[in-house]
């Protein structure tokens, strides 16, 4: 069938949907996130890209600290609420309960399953937006959410972010193993 | 229940499987791309993490394009595949059908129901890998793939990768709609 091209806008197919904490004069704040990733392996660094103009945009610039938490899908109607109301107008400070790691100014969200503290590593400042890179210093997560050790996307089910459709979507079943899919495929 | 954590090596829960494509001697090349992320609005800017001892690596310095493409479910074991096996060793010039929308070295592959041309906008080097940040200039799709002129992951049923348990997964239902979930809860 015929490939059409429909503009510049492209997005990737899905986007993870976190939720960024922060501290804004002392307090905590949320938003939520979906523009992240992993963006080199050692030291473990992760970007995200952030509108220059919300108000945690000015926090992770003052503070130098943020974290990433990712919801289950029970947490849908929480996450969109914090990505529509600014810490401008509302205070979302006791949203969640929270606790600390290493990081002073990176709230991590107790009910969110798995969260990650970052340190400020570098800034990339773009023309609407900043991509912040992150040096992840911690991983936090609960026994009944792992398997052997490891976060088990079953079991703590998240979801994820469609644009420009704006829908939220769960994770599925599993269909293969990476790195090991392909090698039937080998020569 | 008690949070652990579990060290630095965290990664984003999940992550959106693509296949980046790139020219490398103006032969096209293919490898398995799982850290990408939108890092700005205007213009559409798009980031990749890409280790510095890939092919791929030397593919962008050299053209300044390159490709992201969309998989469905059904080609897990090939998308696997081209992330198994290095330019170095294997010609993977001829595994897909592709066409070239206004970039001549972002090869786009036919069988996968989404791809973006990038044009390549700012480099960011960090200590393993490079961040790659380009510039969209087109989105190319089908309209068997698409609901009211946008991609519609539901027909286009890509996969995602989680790390480090190395798993596919497909997505499921829609749980929500974004910036509007959330709405209940304003006061």
């Amino acid at each position: 069938m015929e490939k059409v091209n429909i503009g510049s806008q492209g997005f990737t197919l899905p986007m993870p949907q976190a939720i960024l904490g922060t501290h804004i004069e002392g307090r905590p704040n949320y938003m939520a996130l979906g523009w992240v990733t992993r963006v080199n392996y050692s030291p473990p660094l992760i970007g995200i890209g952030v509108h220059k103009g919300h108000a945690t945009h000015q926090a992770i610039t003052e503070t130098g600290q943020f974290s990433i938490n990712f919801p289950s899908t029970e947490m849908v109607n929480i996450t969109d609420y914090v990505g529509l109301v600014s810490n401008k107008r509302v205070d979302k400070s006791e949203l969640f309960d929270r606790f600390y790691g290493e990081l002073k100014d990176a709230p991590l969200i107790k009910e969110c399953p798995l969260s990650l503290e970052c340190k400020l590593y570098e800034t990339v400042s773009l023309p609407t937006n900043t991509l912040f890179i992150g040096e992840i210093v911690g991983t936090w997560c609960e026994e009944r959410y792992m398997t052997d050790g490891v976060p088990d996307i079953s079991k703590i089910k998240p979801f994820v972010l469609t644009m420009p459709d704006n829908r939220y979507w769960e994770v599925g079943r599993c269909v293969g193993h990476a790195w090991k899919a392909g090698k039937a495929l080998k020569k």
